[in-house]
């Protein structure tokens, strides 16, 4: 049986990885969740390797909510390094779903992109272990998490 | 019994540690704490590597007070850089609580900022290691440190 | 018989992925390539990892066709230095292929640019493999993919 | 008998090297002096990590004087990353004193900085090795390194 | 017999290597030139790599030449970072030899200057390797490679 880790932060003001695990679970069965919670998304480095040391995971999906000013850019740039460092030292895959605060106009649009980011991120996590076959079939197309997708540049 | 590691530097213009460790003794006990100070921020890094291989504490709580200047927030950056990989590499949490000057008017206001984070930082430190479950039922709950919190985006 | 590793990205909006195995076959024989798609740029750096670790590949060539905003530009940085981690970690060379979409004017210059960089980069990688000698003898005489080569400053 | 290692470079416009050796040897004895001398700043890594693995340092002063260009800065932010991932990795110390030399204005005035500021840095390099508690002592004082010091936000 | 690796890009514009390898001979003997050309700076770091593993060179000097654009600064920046990652991991010097497009006016100068910066880090290498007291006699002095010295701040 195949493990999933969810991390995710205090510091996020959508409660992301509810909307997460829930596509998960939707998306097949055979795997096992492994949650942790951290403060920030600095956090989300440590969080995933200790999921990978300690708990086993085959994967990580990290969920973060940097706020609008100047230095929650620097944080989230910080914390995507740590979480490539990880992924690479491990050799297994972080999928990152960061929603920056200052993406959506107003709490209602926050949510709603907070909420359908997380559930396609939780989807690709899905797809990278059981059917990375789906991704390939992808490949180029321009897909986005969150937002509508942006589409090959040519239909084919 | 676990050891929680505190570094500060003699850089910082608050006594951020004391209140830090203060905090920490009032949250509970059955840890013991390993001090250490260093000139600044960017010693941090491996002081926590320090603190892990040398004293064997099973988490960090790096303090520091970043000045004003544009080449300070460089150094935080690095700092805060090398904090994520120490913690990477030894696979345990390292709380990064940086104040920087220019965050609050006034020297009161700054003590009192530097003071509320580091008691915060301390409480995510100290339910880090022994109630998790704390902060998972904190999650996407937009909690701040040194600050009110912003909240979740809808209240549930 | 030696492998090569492409990776690319359903994020990108031209299937670059395409070009560059037409061109690495019509370059030659005596190679099986190991396909992989991840969602993102800043996942290729583990896609790449898992390439050399799992399927033995010798090279990888990872794909990826970041956005216009700033902060796509964060991310190509960010899948730059993950990529140089894991081919300095690994001692194996990954030939990265970014198209940034601001690079062409309209559907069709993009398409154009991708898929000539894409071979391009292709014919490199099968060069660094096989011929050697041939990037040698273009050294310091300025080529470049994907548009016309700067040439070197004063002709021999 | 500790090692203390002195790296230094020829681009840097003060002999800072001189004046870090005179004020370590005033502190105190037992300990003996490795020196080298390496080009720029970017150098210094690879400076520090030979004197810990060839000379068994257990601590390196890493002096350097970035000019005022814009790429200036880029590079001392790179050597400082460097600094940190090596003194992270060995787990020991590298105390870092860059001068800018934007930082004084002629060239009396740059001078004194710089040796003010290797002389600070000296004392504290001894500190750390043999004397941790003065850097205790000092915690959150607002301690700086060839300027004044700031001192502490309230005085106690 | 020491080993000095030599690589460089078929980006240049300028076929520093030659004037690297030519500077090289000419300062001294016992040492054999381990040659290699990739495609650009970014492939540099595992050129490096690779030439300490698999050719065990006890040096290498990477040539490049980023162009004028915004984005080449960036790819020097990570090219830069990479390299000093590959010299820490290996505790060997890498002398980076960077020439940027647009420091000269015109190919002739910028031709002359790549010229002079390769043949005088070739000298610095060599000194490195053989001759560190050479170095450590201009600590301080203010040396530019390609341009005229700075000179110390004050003449002694």
């Amino acid at each position: 049986m195949k493990r999933i880790g969810v991390a995710d932060t205090t510091f996020a003001r959508v409660d992301m990885a509810r909307f997460a695990v829930d596509r998960l679970k939707a998306s097949g069965t055979g795997f096992r969740i492994e949650r942790t919670t951290v403060p920030g998304i600095k956090d989300l480095p440590v969080a995933c390797r200790k999921l990978f040391r300690e708990r086993s995971v085959d994967l990580c999906l990290a969920l973060g909510m940097p706020g609008k000013a100047e230095y929650d850019k620097t944080c989230a740039h910080e914390a995507s390094l740590g979480l490539i460092l990880t992924g690479v030292l491990e050799a297994k895959p972080i999928v990152e779903c960061f929603v920056f605060e200052g993406e959506a106009d107003g709490p209602r649009a926050l949510e709603r992109l907070a909420q359908r980011r997380a559930e396609e991120h939780a989807e690709n996590a899905y797809s990278l272990l059981y059917h990375p076959e789906r991704l390939a079939r992808h490949a180029g197309e321009g897909l986005r998490q969150g937002f509508e997708d942006a589409g090959p540049v040519r239909r084919r």
